[in-house]
């Protein structure tokens, strides 16, 4: 086979006879090279175009603007690309110029050529089925490529609520395990007042669970989509009722809840939903880390550290400290957080950047939202398999540390009052006596009876007020 | 009178007789000098302090912790702080550390010495009212202080939503205004078809319509409390029944829909509201930073910009420039923006220094959340006052750019095809002929007759479908 | 006396009396209320404001066109602002539309005023002594506010940098004063290999003294000046060796060693340097913050935390817990970073938005600039007075740490092998033995003279390499 | 060949015979999938690592602590290390946990593999050339991987230099090519004063320029290394005189000016330089960006807009309106600039979460900075070889702008005074008149001999002052 060429208003090039994609794509391979990462690395995204243009083409044909069996060859093409046979095809860089033009012209030009092969036809031969005129028909990169990102985000969010919620799960199971658990509940670093290892696993449990309701309200406000708008949202060159079919079909053949926005204009260059998601992502990220700061302090030691926990060992921790095991896992969920809020901050500066009547930025924002999620779903799933399911707890230490500690006194506060509880506070500090010899041997401001109604463990944990 | 002497467990300190704060107010005032920015600046906070320890002082009394006559001074004491007779006595720097306890302990000292002083004692005879025995019953700082600061931030917002509301408003009320003003519209800054400037301004108003949702979302989620929690979230030193109690009160006093959290250790450490609340800031200040763009690039010129619309003189725009008249008013929105974007990263970076039972970062948090609803509240209210309500568009040079342009073309694809649109598109584009002028003069594709079918204003606004 | 009228190019106003300022900056009090700070809360900036208002006079009496008697006046004037006795008249809120206009002007009309009035003249007769021709002569906005906010930055950074060193000595004190306090290094929270207390605070005094050297390279960065670049870098009505002349006036009043940019176009929108300062700020808010967790950590229990060293008791640490006393210092100054590392944001924000021939932006780098070294200058005095000075060492019990660990394995690898030490390291971990008694009683790898040669505190401080 | 067994001390693994990488760099590729991109992206860095072996095999060959023959083997598996012979080797996700411990232990296990392979050996017959004992010798990964991480940055920096120099070039060689076209100078979007588009393009080559300056400044931070340091910085199991000799010989591989830190416990956890570099590159993004916004607004049009300029078209700009081209370059620089401004909070957030003796965060500042360099560079080559080099000007229609212009009416002030000008300019605003009519032919103001003398092109370039 020779290599066929193709025109487009600045000129020609010549394309490879394999390859499925047309001039524009090729243009778009030449201009764009920062990243180096392929549309194809997110093949959620190919098959999300692949049902906008089926969606499209359905509507088309329904309103008699597309030839139906054009429209028949173009549905069984976007069937193939959506199933991921041509993901091959999909190699624009993530971070274009054009406001995704690029990417909206890849998907075109490969739908029409699988489209032409299905036919018979020989690739390049548009006039029987061409990418602008009928798989783009009554479509703009405007409204085809917001459309196909949002199905796409909703598709990689379902994985990733999934992932977070085991990982919820796990220190779920993990915080009934450790339910008798008695340790010292730290403020500011600082001792306080007792508490389980339950209550404190079962609170991480808690803290990622609502992040599940978030990530759902996020995926209610991405449902809403602007096709029909085209251009700028006036809706130029579709034929009435177009928006609203297109929709019905779109909700038909990926069964997500999609609804069409009420203000196409607006819809057309609005990115808030996008730093919505992002700020939830963040919001997770911040969480998550929050909590390997937890995992990582408590483990710490084993000696010289608070050493109430044991992490899975992974791996030998130092090239030169023998027997020396760090928590790598919490280590690199950590810096995968930090990386989920650099990447918010990628989306606060495209989003601002939009002008008039759209936001040409929205490529570097699919980037930052496609790698933050998948981040974020590799972090959590690795957090969970490969450290929560296999923490450990140091019952007999933590619980000699309650006992030894002056925190305790805390409770003496309804029975003795403040003020005493602090001189005893003092003193067993300034002494390293214990708060039972300084409360109850020496001062005597309660009887040992008392003293051991006070302080159960499970008083301790879930405290009965005491006068 | 003379000076009053007071002490805790570090010593003693003098006070002057006329201050209500005791001496832990007062180490604050000496320890914590960083913004300078007192807590009156922000009387919704103060008036959250008096709710909850009013509620707390109820809910005691009903439930035997606390002396009637006690409890009833305490609350006629709140009473007056909620109404800000006693603001100025409320001085601990936004900024501070421990968590909020100083703030805390501000109002427990206020509290007890307005109680004394009605009593008829001296402020500092604590053995009648003592601000820890008695205002801080059954309370820590970890659960007063974050639960004031909710309710102060869900007060504020209602003003803030309100004054956004009204911004949306006054775009909606240009929009109408403006609906038959034919204008290009522009993607990528370049043109691209036409609309009317009604669209644009209706979409402005969209925007902001939206983030109105956003915040009632935050409100609910702001709404949840963690009263009775105490120091970590066990509930230590609180009598059975409190938590339910208190809250049951403080809504009554609010007036405000507040909820009890169901897992009282993760609420009191938890600072995702926050997060997520500075997330909706953020998307509304990108928003208005967006609009604030625009409006700029429209009032471009006034001879060698776009020139599309007026905003209202406000100042002289120069000193050097004559009769330069700038668009200051969006200016100093754009700034307003970048400071909450800014703030929303301060909250970003406090949150995830959370540890273990407690996030100690709160103060910061408070102060970035405080100012930049404040700045935002003040931004919104400008814009809409001296800016958008007095906008005007010129209407004759917007017709005159989008009969001029080659973007109309675009309305011609579904007649003659893209390709001969676009070979009419390069030919003005070299030639500097109008659109019109080639199409239906030179080239003859079109008739006069489909022309001027075509181009009326009404079906550039809302293109008809014409094939 | 009565009210004065003044007028501009958009009409009148009426003046109070007292007010030495002008229509142009009460149209600025009108037109914006976003933070309620104003101007004058910067003293700093009113003074070079002074300054660069009397080089002006000097350079363009020099130059002729500006009449002898009349810039003595404006220079006496000047002087007296510079003294600081009318900075109760700078009053443009801090963040202002304009891009400094409202805050030139500002200068120019209280000047103008306090001229007027040492000539014997009523405020308002402006035919003797105009803010624009004859205060603003030769000057715009754009070359005379960044120039007066370059000459205030410079001071204001001399101060903070005494500050911040104050705070490097206070670490190197304590630095020699621990230094034979032996304690374990600890890598990813783990126990690594013994070192002294005394390194650890000189490497802290090491890492903030470098800061030292990257401010006094911002300083020189900040000390480029526009002045003569008038309107946008062309020197529009500036006469000819004007720039050169106002710049050395300018670096004799100031003592300040300014240059003249060598492209005034660029300098005139440039805002690289105020980036780049802001980097340098939240580099060291970096630095003190991880310091300042390091303090919270070493200082964390006092039973159930590490317990190395203490902090000053500044406060109670609760209003629950009796004799609790929290690390407050260090988590102010926690929060001062996240605050600084937010205003960097705003600045990168403000710099990015910067269009053509001016980044209209300033005024908000401004606020951010001043807030962040001002709220760094207070967070380090604070750090070295009320914290650092005080510091002591839990020296017993570091020492009992280091020897009861299993971290001091690694001294073994030269003698032993790697592996052998990793036995070891295993064997103590499981067993709870110490890793004396089983290198040298149970296993017998080396003598119990080998190992007092090897574990000296000296040799475990500094290490001598022993095979 | 059959797979070979290893073990560690957490157990033993299997491992492929045609594998140089051993046991821990196999459970670093298990335990760590987050990013997907494996350490061999970054040639630069596999590189550096093959220079800190050799030259720690050489140092320690000097100072007897290294047998020579091993050694000897070490340094040649380096060489072919450092030629890029085993690139494939090098695995690891660029986001790992364990602070470098998998990447340098990587680098060890393949070097080792390598020299035993050259020495006839088996891969895993350690006791001839061990990862640790041998490679490894008198390091840490606390010393090693950080030197090497700068080797790499400073490289991946030089070209990253050039390239930027390179596109500051192309905008010198326009300014020059410009320097005759007259247009209107614009502050705050508003006609301002005229100037040339020479000193427009000159300034951004100014602007750019500068930054190799900055650039430089980070090289010569960075070079600051700490080998020797191992574990903490007290240089625990390597020999007397180890540090010096290592740096000399790390200088002599590198052919880099590289300097061993002064205080090595301070060196090894500090993350300020990346901090520096990170801003570095941020404060070039942003002018870049700054750059990228102008350029898109300057072309904007082509008849709706300012249409000052032409980018090179590059690719059709809509998949639905004909003839549109858009400036996808810039966009795609915008785009890559957010990112790296994402990609500093990344790197600050990592830095601020160091602790104690180690930042543990450093693989993600690698993937930071490493992804920041290069896209950045790629962003600067594309935008001079697809857009700079091919900008025209529209020289007719700026100079018309020009003279069509208000703003010219500044050059006035200096004759008639600005009260008199800005009448002019109200009139010409309201009427739509020309400043030359107004101020020659109605009011006659001046003549038009003397217009003529004022308004020469040369003249509103480079204004002369005249009165």
């Amino acid at each position: 086979m020779t290599k066929r060429i193709e025109h487009d208003f600045l000129g020609e090039k010549e394309l490879s006879p394999d390859v499925y994609y047309g001039i524009q794509t090729l243009r778009s391979l030449e201009n764009f090279h920062i990243t180096g990462i392929p549309l194809k690395t997110e093949p959620v995204f190919v098959q999300a175009l692949g049902y906008v243009k089926k969606a499209a083409a359905l509507a088309n044909r329904d309103l008699g603007v597309l030839d139906a069996n054009i429209a028949d060859y173009i549905v069984k093409a976007c069937d193939r690309v959506i199933k991921g046979e041509f993901n091959d095809q999909f190699l624009s860089d993530l971070i274009q110029g054009g406001a995704g033009t690029s990417v909206n012209m890849n998907a075109n030009e490969v739908i029409a050529n699988i489209a032409l092969e299905m036919m018979g036809k020989q690739k390049g031969q548009y006039e029987f089925c061409h990418p602008n005129n009928h798989v783009n028909c009554s479509q703009s990169t405007n409204d085809a490529y917001p459309t196909a990102f949002r199905i796409a985000l909703m598709n990689k969010l379902t994985g990733y609520s999934h992932t977070l919620g085991a990982l919820a799960d796990a220190f779920e199971v993990k915080g009934e395990e450790f339910k008798d658990v008695l340790k010292m509940g730290r403020t500011q670093l600082q001792d306080a007042v007792p508490m389980s290892m339950g209550q404190e696993f079962k609170a991480y449990a808690t803290n990622l669970h609502e992040e599940l309701s978030r990530i759902e309200d996020s995926k209610s406000l991405i449902a809403e989509i602007n096709m029909g708008a085209t251009a700028i949202g006036t809706g130029v060159n579709a034929p009435a009722g177009y928006a609203d079919k297109v929709t019905m079909y779109l909700r038909e053949v990926t069964g997500l809840d999609l609804k069409l926005a009420g203000d196409l204009i607006e819809a057309t260059y609005d990115t808030g939903v996008y730093v919505q998601l992002s700020g939830v992502l963040k919001r997770t990220a911040i969480k998550v880390s929050k909590i390997c700061n937890d995992l990582r302090l408590l483990s710490s030691g084993p000696r010289c550290g608070l050493n109430e926990i044991n992490l899975p060992a992974m791996q030998p921790g130092s090239s030169i400290m023998p027997g020396k095991v760090n928590p790598v896992i919490p280590e690199v969920v950590n810096q995968t957080a930090f990386y989920v809020i650099g990447a918010d901050l990628t989306v606060t500066l495209a989003a601002e950047a939009g002008q008039l009547q759209l936001n040409v930025m929205e490529p570097v924002i699919s980037y930052a939202l496609f790698t933050a999620i998948t981040y974020m779903t590799n972090a959590c799933k690795t957090l969970r398999e490969k450290c929560v399911l296999g923490i450990t707890a140091n019952a007999d230490r933590t619980k000699e540390m309650v006992m030894n500690s002056i925190g305790i006194v805390t409770q003496l506060n309804p029975i003795i009052g403040y003020e005493k509880s602090a001189a005893i506070a003092r003193e067993a500090l300034e002494t390293g006596k214990s708060v039972h010899d300084i409360a109850v041997k020496e001062q005597k401001f309660i009887t040992q009876e008392k003293w051991e109604e006070i302080f159960t463990p499970s008083n301790m944990i879930y405290p009965r007020f005491i006068q």
